[in-house]
């Protein structure tokens, strides 16, 4: 009966089928839907007004991405049990579950030195517990401790599910078309050799413009200055409003209140159910909502961060591929003295930073080709991929950031 | 300087330009920033997950589809001044700046017996007066006492950009091609003649189209019954919240405990500029945050419909084109006696109504055909149009709505 | 081995897959691959340049959507056997394989009399032969001899997947967005009761615009003034041709030779195997590569036509609603006559006619409505489809055309 | 009066209008008119059914494209005068005006020796003398004589509006979604500095993008290896024709007959008006219409060749970095002897050769970036474009085609 509806409509991909009965039923859970209140990409919204899809869709659409894997490569004769292709649904429906609001400013600032995807398997081991070990397959894989290592591939390396949907999707909403990527030719050319995902031969220029496409959306729509901007405003906003709630009772909705007042560590989050689930409630409108009344509070220094994030009166953003000379930082600090904020309060207000993207490293999951003579090599190493080599050098910028 | 990001991205129309200074400086304030934070399809993301566009996006869609349409005219030699270019941008811009969150549902609860029109022209007449007076011509075009009477038409008839916006906008996040219109071809066939906003004869199909898109989408998606009952149930949840407020000082964020407290008329928000500042705060993260308070507080009734829209637990709803029996409805209480809940408590979660949408209605802006031979007719009455005289009648649907 | 390159590009789709081995011979086959030289719609590409696409691609379309709709009515459970579902490939895939090139100008000159379906039939019965009986039971569907009715439905009605792929397509390649339909929605909602295929109820209004999407195409594409005496043109042509050819030699491609010294009935093209093989090389190269010779003709009145329509010099066109006066059809004569032509002559040059078009018919393969409670009606019985009912109406319109 | 229907639809950028009224008159020529006869990728549509475009279509995309660069370079205030504008929409409307049909074949066979730049000059001149020199400035900015430089950057160069328009148009139709890049974005962001069109720096990946999505065209649709053996098969194919003319009247339609019993050389063009007269005649049909009779004709080794490529009985294809051994060609074409071909005729079944592209280019017009500090420099040394630099290498590889 309540399975009936188990159609959901993408302006991407169509349609979007719900393919178990246990994945419908973990889309219903709180844990999923609170989902639904995390925009996928942060602040980037600032900049790019189409993005506010959030990260309940892109779990969908990976989800359906996987499901369209699945069914290429059982034609292609590669074995995936019924069981498998369940639990591999549930893997990547639930890869970011443990994704809080304002994911990176929020590492940065309140629950620092934990990794969502730690927090990813501490959910999923939670639901695991309610569905009656149903999820451990998908645990398994998720973890990579399942024999068949390329299931866990599929879900997670440098050509896995889940970037191919949030490339397509993030570029999609931003209205960037340039990332847009074939991911379904890319798909229609995956295979398994020697229980690996490898790309036939034939694929090797759709994957670099996979790679060139994320390298552009990273350093056009991740990594725009102004999102980095806005991005560093709210972690110091965040961080002020710990500050503050160290010596006076701050405003803050009751799920946020705990992470200000509390520092959480990884081993606290995994003895302490409680934590997990007021974890659970926190939400992008945790946040604002607080923002919000913080805008109006006493300390200056909050309220003018806060009322600069909510009116987009973002600081001035300069970028360079050296770093920022200590000279010109103390320079900007100091007029913030002059206009009568302390040497404490002018840090939140004039900052720098380092931000740094690989297109493709060699460490991780490598992307592999399986060449007509049957050979698998890595893609870099694919003749006359002189590009794809190229792409594995690590980019670094600088930034620095003022007040108007 | 500034002024140099006038160009702002779009998955729609791929850019979107702000063609003068004073329509850039109006983006910028607050009160058209909050936009950002107001969805405009309220609830109905939780049918179409891709429906998260904003109030802000669509304004900038309407202006966009403005200025083409004032480039389309001009070569048609309808005379058209920067003045009145300018202020047509302004009244397009502005046009929805009144709508609270989740509009449709506010109106029905906290807001009551205030129409979001009365409300934007009270943010245009405080923007006019900071402004100096530079949006007087956009306010007697938005209030149509301008002269040239076809340029209200462009921005609020049956034919507007409003409407040529919203319905792109709406189908295209919600992921519902079916909605999308061709405005671009209506546009390039706009004319002006006797001083009135009219189609070439060569457009009738394209403005059917048009007309049986937009019944399309309201009844697939405006209208869809899961949306109405989502909706519903935040009313009543408000409803609720606003009957508990009388008598406990029940949480909720500032600028929500306000309109929860007080009751306020339009005379109340002519005459106090405090409400209008105070509204102008209110957004959906006032009322999401609230709702995640209200679903762990102690009235079990409230408690209840805010865990039920948190986490999608929608009721079950019906619809028929005749009203519901009323012993039915009684039927439908008395299970909730039985579970526990009073009388009063039970018509929280069993409640019924109607909706009702006509795709082309004579008495307002009506549409206007101009003949190859000059003549100026309505729409219905081009001949072959059988159709559009259809189109005429209203359809009203009833709902019932009750828990799962 | 040589079945393996199975996947193929369509823009609109994205990919097309061939699910079975006999329909990938059947499109290696002579007569199938000369669709790939026959252009869909004709000479509509003189208005709008990108309907270039040809009747191969349109075919493959229709096969994939049906392969669609056989998934879907799978899985609610509607038993389609493997070798019904061959078989209905088959038949979508050669539903189209009669037409000759600018098949309606052809149908009213060279082959008159004799409907694109019977020669379909007829090739379908010869590669029957050569296939040793394997498109027996596609025969039989195609003919609607087959017991369960449905399966003709699905390729052969008012919402059969021939319309859903010609729409989309067509509408595609000649940049008329509105004409797009929600293909997949709709197959999304189709259901089979009583042997009859059906619309679930909640598809009425993708149905609706689905008619009038198909109605907008017919006036705004198919029958645009311009596509019109385009069209006309080149039957006059082809008449002037064939009435030269009983006098003299007249040049032709060896295929056009033939139909143009010949008359044939459709009794010789059954009983003459010789004339299917030889229509079977006709194509719209022979069409054109004549016309082009013939534009250097001697023949005054067939190279100006010919020159005419090579170099878009098209006759000027006018529209109406009633029938047009022969007193102004014989003024326009005249003026030819004035300049040199004869009576004869002059007919090639000024001609009048009529179109005429209804969206829906309740002759033919109605489309039904599945309502929730299990009844079937037509769809223009449907409560609230005042709309549908109106698109019963046929609309004719005349046309009279004469050099500029 | 004719120059009111100025709003021609594309599937890709919705309208196009022509600007002037001359631009007007050149595309109603029979030269241009010619264009609507010639597909634009050839045989392409062997492999990607849909590209069936035509080089009027992309002309008239790369006019488009044009006016909206000139439109974003006089809004950043760079001078480009009305006559300039117009002569620059005449430049790029005709600059492929001289590619005849399946231009690449035809160049290696039957036209060798003259480059389609040198005819669409020599088309130009013609036009030039009919249009009263108005044509002039149009041909001195083709030709690069013109004093501002810039100009002829944006109809020739690397990043030039032909190009634009071709990856988009071609990607489009073939339905490799992977090939269309971002031409608005790019447009938007080019500039001119130092009498040199110029890329923003904040532009450089896409430009990284569009060479990479230009390498993949190459690598996937222009140089896919089924479509070189259907375009090789063409070009022996023609060869034999060209052969067999010799010595027997060859059928042929009468334009192709005169370039295939004559060999013409640039000078004979250029002195002989007949000859370009002749060649404005040649289109696709042609060729097509004379390889569907030479089928049916006698001579074996031509019948068979045009067969094949009518039924898309393609040969087999290879593909190796290194030049394929002589002894295998030898081995492959004695088995066509033991068919009883012989060594001569042989050499028409079996074939082989190279085909190279290079990304980037360092000698041709480069792609420049303007950096914020106002230096121009070459995109390959912009840093952190370690990938532009690899993008520099040729890359070449070596087919070989013989009969399945």
């Amino acid at each position: 009966m309540r399975n009936k509806k188990k159609i959901i409509n993408d302006p991407i991909y169509g349609f979007l089928t719900i393919p178990y009965e246990i994945i419908f039923d973990l889309i219903e859970h709180p844990y999923f839907q609170r989902l639904r209140r995390i925009k996928q990409l942060g602040l980037s919204h600032l900049v790019f007004p189409g993005a506010q899809h959030t990260r309940f869709h892109h779990a969908l659409g990976a989800l359906f991405l996987t499901i369209k894997t699945i069914e290429v490569l059982r034609q292609k004769e590669v074995e995936i049990t019924e069981e498998e292709a369940e639990a591999l649904g549930i893997a990547i429906l639930l890869h970011d579950i443990g994704h809080g609001p304002f994911s990176h400013a929020l590492e940065q600032s309140i629950v620092s030195g934990i990794h969502h995807e730690q927090i990813s398997k501490l959910f999923m081991t939670r639901l695991n517990d309610e569905f009656d070990g149903k999820l451990s397959v998908a645990i398994q894989i998720f973890e990579n401790s399942y024999p068949k290592k390329f299931l866990n591939q599929i879900i997670s390396s440098q050509l896995d599910m889940d970037r191919m949907d949030y490339l397509n999707r993030d570029s999609f909403y931003a209205g960037v078309s340039e990332g847009v990527i074939g991911a379904e030719r890319i798909i229609h050319m995956l295979n398994v050799a020697n229980d690996e995902l490898v790309v036939e031969e034939k694929g090797i220029y759709s994957v670099e413009k996979f790679l060139v496409a994320r390298r552009l959306m990273y350093w056009q729509v991740y990594l725009h200055k102004t999102v980095i901007a806005a991005e560093t405003l709210l972690v110091n906003l965040l961080k002020r409003a710990r500050e503050l709630s160290k010596t006076q009772d701050l405003y803050a909705t009751p799920a946020l209140k705990f992470f200000l007042q509390n520092e959480i560590h990884l081993i606290e989050l995994y003895q302490d159910k409680k934590i997990i689930e007021l974890f659970s409630k926190l939400d992008d409108f945790d946040i604002i909502a607080s923002v919000k009344v913080w805008s109006d509070g006493e300390d200056r220094v909050l309220s003018r961060l806060c009322q600069d994030l909510l009116n987009r009166n973002l600081p001035k953003v300069e970028i360079s591929n050296q770093e920022f000379d200590s000279s010109r930082i103390n320079k900007l600090q100091k007029e913030m003295l002059a206009k009568g904020y302390n040497f404490d309060e002018s840090s939140y207000f004039v900052f720098s930073g380092s931000v740094q993207n690989s297109a493709y490293t060699e460490d991780a999951a490598q992307i592999k080709i399986l060449k007509k003579d049957g050979r698998i090599i890595d893609i870099s190493e694919a003749s006359d991929n002189y590009n794809i080599n190229a792409l594995k050098q690590p980019v670094q910028k600088y930034y620095l950031c003022y007040p108007k």
